[in-house]
C-alpha cells in the first residue's frame, strides 16, 4: 500500500502542525538535500511540447529515495478557468522500487519553490533584510511572502502587478499575517528602499521587469519568473554587475534569466554556498542574484517532508498503487481471486478465465 | 477531478465486461495505436539504475492524450515477498495537461504484454496454429495462454519450466479454462510439434532458451523474455535463420534477443505489417520471430482502454490527484479555504496563515 495525499491532506497537514512550523522543516530538508548534492542523480527533465503547452516529468534520486514529479505548463488553461500549473508526483524506494507515497504537487510546488528562494536569500541577502519588494501578484506571491516572513522575519512588503485584481487577491490573502503592506504604482516604485527584490511575473517573453538602475547596491534579487527558454525579467546589464547563484548551472543556463549571457558566464551553485564551499555574498554592497528555475532536488525535498508529516499526522489515504498477489510470481490468481470474492453469484457467473 | 483504479479495480473491471471482451476490445485499441504510429511521439525510456534493480519512466503520446508509465525490475524482490516488477501509469489530456486516469499496472502491463503477443501472432503464425510452447511459467505466463486462447483460438499447450512448483501453479491457473495441456520433460520436448513457440524466462543472462534445431520451419517464435541489455532466450542461429519482427527497432536492437546481431540486422516493425505496408511471413515455411520487449505505446493503449471501461463499467474511485482552487490564480486561498472547512476550533487556532 502507499499513501495517497490529495491537496486537502497537503493543506490539512500544514494547518495541523502549523504553517510556521512547515517552513522550517521545509528549509530543513532543503538544506540537507542540497548538502548531499553529490548523493543526487541530476538528469535533465523529460518535456513533451504541443501547440497548448507542455508535459514534463522530473525524477531524482539519492540512492535510497525515488521521486519524480508530473507538472504541465498550459498558458491558456486560466481562459478556460484552469490552473496554467498542476502537478503530483511519486516516491519510491530505490532498494525495492515500490512505491511509498503519491501527492498533489500542485500546492507542494509552490511551497518548494518559495522556501528555495527563502532558504538562499538566509545565506544571500544581508543579514539585516526586513523589506521586500514582490513584483508579479500570482498564484506563487503569497508563498514567497509567507516563506520570507516565517525563515527570514520579513515584515515589510512593497507589492504590484499589472493588474489590481491580483493586487486586491493578495492583501485580502495576506490579512491578518502581520505585514506593513504598500501598494506601488509599478516595479520601480517597488524596487524602492526594498533589501530584497523578488520578481514572479507570468509573461512567456524577454521582458525588462527590473532595469539594472532599479537596483541599489546591497540588494538581493530572488528572480524567480525568469524560468522556460524565452522567458527571462532580469535587464542583462543587472545581471553582468551582480553576483548570480543558481540551482543547477546546465539546466538555469537554457532556462534561467542568465540564458541572455555567454555560456561560461561565472555562476555559482547554491549547494557551494549551503555546503559551505562557497561564501556567498562576498560584501555588503554587491547585488546578489538568486535566479531560480526550480529543480527536481526540491520536489524530492518536500515529497520527503510530506511523507514523514504523513506518518507523524495520520493525513492521507493507503491505496492500492500497485497490485499486491498473494504469491509474487501468480499475478493471474489475482483475477481469480478478485472473481472469489465477488458477491453476486450472477455477476461470479460472468467472469470467465479465458473465454 | 482524476479517476483511480486500484489493481482490484482492474480485476473488477475485466470481470464486470468478461476477460475474453477485454482481450479483444485490448487487442483492438492496440492495432488501432500501431497503425497511428506515425503520430506517437517515440522517447526512450528513462532509467535509473541501482544496485538493486531499475526505476523506469515510459511516456507516449498522440497528441491527443499523453500517458507515461511508472515501472520497476528489482530481482531480489521475490526473496523479500515482493513482486520483482511493479507498476502504475496515468493518463493526461495534452490540451490541458490535466490527469484523467490514474491506475495499477502491474495487471495491466501483463495484459498488454500478452496482447501483444497475440496481435502479433495473428499476423505471423500460420492461420492453422492451434498448438503452443510455453517455456517459463512465471507471471505472464497465464496471461500469455489466455490471450492466444480469446485471440487465436490456440488450445493445446505444450508447457515447461525449471521449476515444478510454477508448472503446478500454471495448472492451477488454468483449470477449466478450456486446454489440453501437456507437460514436457524440458524446453526441447516443449516445443516439440508446436505451431508457436513462447519464451518467457526470467533469469537475467545472456541463455540460450531454444537451440536453432529447435524449430521446425512455419514455426513463430513470441519471443518475450529476452527484453533487456544482457538478458537473451534465442539462439544467434535461430536469428539469423528467421524473419525478425520488433515493436521499434532501436529499443529493440539494445533490449532485446536482436542485441546479440550487427545494428544493421534487418528486422521490420511491427506496426508496417498491422498498417498492411509489409506482408509479414513471406511463406508457410518460414520462421518468424516477434523480438518482444515492450514499448510505451501498448501502455498507451492498455490505459485508453481502462480510462473508456472505467466510464462504462461505473468501476474507480475519483480523487483530488491535483489542487482544484475555486480562482486558478488563487492557490493559496486552498490553504484558507481548508481552514475554514476545519470543525474544530481548537484545531483551526493551529493553523496561521504565516507563523
Amino acid at each position: 500500500m502507499a499513501t495517497f495525499l490529495s491537496a486537502g491532506d497537503v493543506a490539512r497537514i500544514v494547518s495541523r502542525i502549523g504553517m510556521r512550523r512547515f517552513w522550517l522543516q521545509l528549509v530543513d530538508y532543503l538544506r540537507e538535500d542540497f548538502t548531499a548534492w553529490a548523493a543526487f542523480d541530476k538528469w535533465p527533465r523529460f518535456a513533451s511540447h504541443s501547440p497548448g503547452g507542455v508535459i514534463e516529468l522530473m525524477p531524482a534520486s539519492d540512492g535510497a529515495a525515488f521521486a519524480f514529479k508530473y507538472v504541465n505548463g498550459h498558458p491558456g488553461n486560466t481562459r478556460l478557468g484552469l490552473q496554467t500549473v498542476v502537478a503530483y508526483g511519486a516516491l519510491s524506494n530505490v532498494e525495492t522500487g515500490y512505491p511509498v507515497l503519491l501527492a498533489d504537487m500542485t500546492l507542494a510546488t509552490a511551497f518548494r519553490t518559495a522556501a528555495t528562494s527563502a532558504l538562499a536569500a538566509r545565506h544571500l541577502a544581508r543579514p539585516d533584510s526586513g523589506a521586500m519588494a514582490l513584483i508579479g501578484l500570482g498564484a506563487q506571491s503569497e508563498f514567497q511572502a509567507s516563506a520570507f516572513r516565517a525563515i527570514l522575519g520579513v515584515d515589510r512588503l512593497r507589492v504590484f502587478d499589472v493588474d489590481p485584481a491580483a493586487t486586491d487577491k493578495f492583501e485580502r490573502n495576506m490579512r491578518g499575517a502581520g505585514f506593513t503592506l504598500a501598494r506601488c504604482a509599478d516595479a520601480r516604485d517597488a524596487a524602492r528602499g526594498a533589501d530584497i527584490v523578488t520578481t514572479i511575473t507570468a509573461d512567456k517573453k524577454r521582458a525588462t521587469i527590473l532595469a539594472r538602475d532599479m537596483i541599489a547596491p546591497g540588494v538581493h534579487v530572488n528572480g524567480v519568473g525568469g524560468d522556460c527558454p524565452g522567458k527571462t525579467e532580469l535587464a542583462r546589464e543587472l545581471l553582468l554587475d551582480a553576483e548570480i547563484f543558481v540551482e543547477y548551472a546546465p539546466q538555469t543556463r537554457m532556462e534561467g534569466d542568465i540564458q541572455q549571457l555567454p555560456a561560461d558566464h561565472p555562476v555559482t551553485e547554491l549547494h557551494e554556498v549551503i555546503a559551505g564551499r562557497h561564501a556567498g555574498r562576498t560584501s555588503a554592497s554587491s547585488i546578489t542574484i538568486f535566479d531560480s528555475v526550480g529543480f527536481a532536488l526540491e520536489d524530492f525535498s518536500v515529497l520527503r517532508l510530506l511523507r514523514d508529516l504523513a506518518i507523524e499526522t495520520g493525513v492521507g489515504e493507503e491505496i492500492e498503487l500497485v497490485a499486491a498477489p498473494a504469491n509474487p510470481k501468480d499475478l493471474f490468481s489475482l483475477l481469480r481471486s478478485f472473481e472469489a470474492r465477488e458477491e453476486s453469484p450472477a455477476r461470479r457467473g460472468e467472469m470467465s478465465t479465458v473465454d
